[in-house]
């Protein structure tokens, strides 16, 4: 039997890769789809490259045109998914892609959002120590955000092995999805196309206490992240460089023994030979994370590279993946591992 | 029991591609990969999207490694069809990437090609009028060149309906990878990033007289194509703007009357409602068609605009297309017409 | 004496690129800079790479404001030029940028624009039969439109020889500024990289009945122009693929003998050696424009192609070349045929 | 009388932007132009955007067709610079926009470069405390890395007034063209678009030696500078994302006040207003360097960013702002602040 779907806010950008990758979901049925401004209608002026869906219309999103479903995708501007939520009911499996229930320290949210804190969900990166069990049979999940997706996973495995120092220093460029679909001047593709331009500079962006908190639960220890998010001219992607001082003792084949560790198991993330580094174009349209890591000895530091896409395991993938483990489908179901390119 | 297929070429980007679709085809095993200076090297390195065949490594492009294979992708220079081809026998299906086998005529072979004519296999064209009884049961098969696909979709409901004057005028803007992945200066990200030029301009390019063997053929008529391609800053998608002057009695209703008839079962195509015009984007990594057609009054000619990924649709998915009926299969095994965007 | 000018919409992409020109013009001081919804606002912060006028506060645009320049250049919304020209005086040299009096015939201007036709003053492409004796000591001058520019140069040697038949089928490709810095959604970065599409196709662009007009007058008789624009992923420049049937008894030769007529003497107009076709990239923040012909046998027509950058010589240059022209100056002052490449 | 400068290497991007540079200097006049493989050739040819040049064919790159001309810029493969500069005579002004004599450390060379160290030069970065005395006069001139030019600009302030530790981490993204016009599959467009990937991580470019020569000699105490390159999806400008521990006592206002001081009377350096930050698009094709600085409390680190065009200001913009200097020319002559945007 299908599991019904509907997704709030699916003319925006993570609406949209939500149901690009459901609709190759071999257990998944879409039903209600709905919009804000948008309401009324037909997606395929919306979202012209999802055919299938061409002649559905876009309702308004209330709790009614919501219910029925097994699952809720909640893609939403943050601060609105709480009120949602509630009306759902507790046997909805309800997966947040928004930021309101990312984070475990209210004053924290409420310092990076300045409004009240809404909650705690379990947390959608299963390769995350632990996090597998928190989501399987959740019913509440909140979808981690692009950046601390790449930043966690390139370097979690250093800090679980006690190979880094508690200072991250993080310079991530993304694809300009991630900036959303509502039209401001500097998105414009005149502006965006041949530069690279930083934004959000010296520990304003919201997304660092969620890289600090994924990162500190990992190290057992408070950690600091100096967060800097660069706007790079593409469309999709986001490349995380990422250092820390080495701790003592610290060796190449240490460095790699942790990654091989942290990641033999996983499907979705690609330890890269030695020599070979992340790049966006590979895992543009997918699930899969490339990592590779790096022992610089003269400036006594160690370099962790990921590449997702910002859209696909940044956001949407990272919630069918999630969806999956709390319905209890197999992790990997519906989701690709394969990059279009070039 | 399933098809075991093998790419010689597996290197570039049609036989990348041609793997990409192969991966998520639900009957095919993928077999011997093959290259040339590249065998002996790992896919991983060669194709880092295709994770799943990283540790493959490329085989020299030979008959014995071709040998024992129920599909053979050709996807070789122009020229060295045959002579594999040849040594592979008559049971095998062998789908030809390349120019070889697509013209009829051996003289328009010679005069743009300079080389003897090998001979002329089964057009992998489904939607145009015959070719999908040809192509059930073949064992031989020509995949068409990426502009015909996207301009023959575009013109030829007009020609079949009698509705355009033989005379047609094409300009079509291809992505960078239509060029291939031999490094020259001119398709360096430097020079093509920022820039639109045009090549091949007054009838030089080799994609012409396969354009004006397929609206000829529907059209019943001699036809001349006068063919502009120009290379666009984009790794995909060919924009072909074609038109012809209207046939006497023309009207925008009867227009959209012979395209809704031409395209109404195609499971590829979609043709778009009045006021939507296709962009490459929103095809891209898909096997769809974008098109879109236009009554101009006061110039006296129709305007028919086709979208498509000239590496899926024009090239590797429409290879895939035509095994499926070639293999008896379902058309659509394998294939999405859902595009990456944005 | 310097030339005193004033710019009325300095915070958009044709007020910012006259004002990088002017800034290199040796004849040339910068009086007022006037915009609307920003008016109030530091040049700095809505015009970066405009560093020398970065502390510059924006006026309202009003003629007081406007009041005591030499000359002023308008780069305002259609409609709204005459008013303003209207408070000015005579004895200013006004420059408009926009539409609103390029068109000699009232009735095209109603069809397409739909209001009254404010006039029609002297037409700034200087390279135009005649165009430059209407330009010299011009008191009010009417920039001609992007595509218009690039088309009627790329054209209107065929039509002086009489060389091409009346029927004129054009498809341009233009980077993303020529749509404006008014933020909306199609013209999002995320949207047009990766992207080629069409708009306004079937005769509806407005710049269609210029082109006609600038063709029409050269080749003594009224023609047809089926004119596609595409919008392609780059922020500037125009290519403009251009044919007609030929005229009987046209020759390579005689329609190289042609252009060679037509751009001997021009100082902006480089036609490039046989085999050399344009692209936009070596014209990019120039005034350059490249021009190539052929003629193509097989299907009895005439290709010729344009490359400009759609801001400079599209506009700003256009614009400040003829300003030269009407003030007395050489008319290549402060303006340069190098583009920024690669 | 105006100075005669030839330029060994013409044909490459390093040669071709400080042509076009020189086409604007008021007081040169272009002299000889070499090439290596292209020797024979047009210039017209190999880059089209250098108009007035194109009729001009490129000589073989030997001292006899170098003599006679008061400057010569060589743009060579490191390795070949001092064996020509040693057959010009001391009385010709040299400026290499290679490696070879920009590092003092002769170990620091032959461990990175792999060959016999060739010498130190003066440093083309008059930007550097001490550099202009040096260049004054100066008959030899290193040009800087262009990444070295961004890193240094971006810091060096910090180090100078004492603010930063001395462990210096970069993250810098970089167009394509700094990789040089020799095709390699990697810069291929189609690879290159919609794709950002690191190289030389962990220590091992080529840059990393000069930045800490650099740094060190501004700090008066030897530094480690952790740097890794990407390259970015553009065809020119950097963005270097520079941070450090901040020393003790460091406040935002004494960091402010230490980049207003070294950069109060330069005239290529724009410090932006706070709140304002970088971006390569706005010093695209201009010798301008935006930078900003912020000082992160949380995380105890100050965060410097420059945007430089690599092209530009990276290379033949800094070559011909030395080569003013050492003729006794404004420094400023020939050379622009004003950005080509969008």
């Amino acid at each position: 039997m299908a599991v019904r779907a509907a997704v709030a806010g699916a003319s925006g950008y993570a609406g949209g890769e939500v149901l690009r990758l459901l609709l190759a979901h071999p257990e998944v049925e879409i039903g209600a789809l709905t919009g804000n401004s948008n309401a009324g209608q037909r997606l395929g002026g919306l979202q012209p490259h999802l055919w299938p869906l061409a002649d559905r219309v876009l309702g308004e999103t209330t709790a009614d045109a919501l219910a029925g479903h097994d699952v809720v995708f909640l893609a939403l501007p943050h601060g609105q998914s709480a009120a949602v939520a509630e009306q759902l009911g507790p046997d909805v499996l309800v997966i947040d892609m928004g930021a309101d229930f990312r984070l475990a320290d209210a004053a924290d949210w409420e310092r990076f959002y300045g409004s009240p804190h809404a909650g705690t969900w379990p947390y959608g990166l299963p390769e995350l120590p632990g996090a597998r069990a928190a989501l399987t049979g959740a019913k509440r999940i909140a979808v981690p955000g692009c950046y601390p997706t790449a930043a966690t996973l390139a370097l979690f495995p250093a800090y679980a092995a006690r190979l880094a120092e508690p200072e991250a220093v993080i310079v991530a460029a993304s694809g300009t999805s991630g900036a959303g679909k509502a039209p401001k001047p500097h998105l414009l593709g005149s502006e965006v196309m041949g530069s690279m331009s930083p934004y959000g500079v010296g520990g304003g962006h919201r997304h660092t206490p969620e890289m600090i908190q994924n990162l500190g639960a990992v190290a057992g220890e408070r950690i600091t992240v100096s967060f800097t998010p660069t706007l790079a001219p593409m469309p999709r992607g986001i490349l995380a460089t990422c250092s820390a001082k080495a701790a003592p003792g610290v060796s190449a084949e240490s460095l790699r023994a942790a990654y091989e560790k942290a990641y033999a198991d996983e499907p979705f993330v690609h330890l890269l030979p030695p020599g070979q580094w992340p790049a966006t174009g590979a895992v543009h349209g997918s699930n899969a994370v490339q990592v590779q890591v790096a022992h610089d000895e003269a400036a006594g530091r160690i370099i962790a590279i990921s590449a997702i896409d910002n859209l696909t395991k940044g956001t949407a993938g990272g919630a069918v993946q999630s969806m999956n483990l709390a319905l209890g489908l197999d992790e990997t179901t519906g989701l690709s591992t394969i990059g279009v390119a070039p």
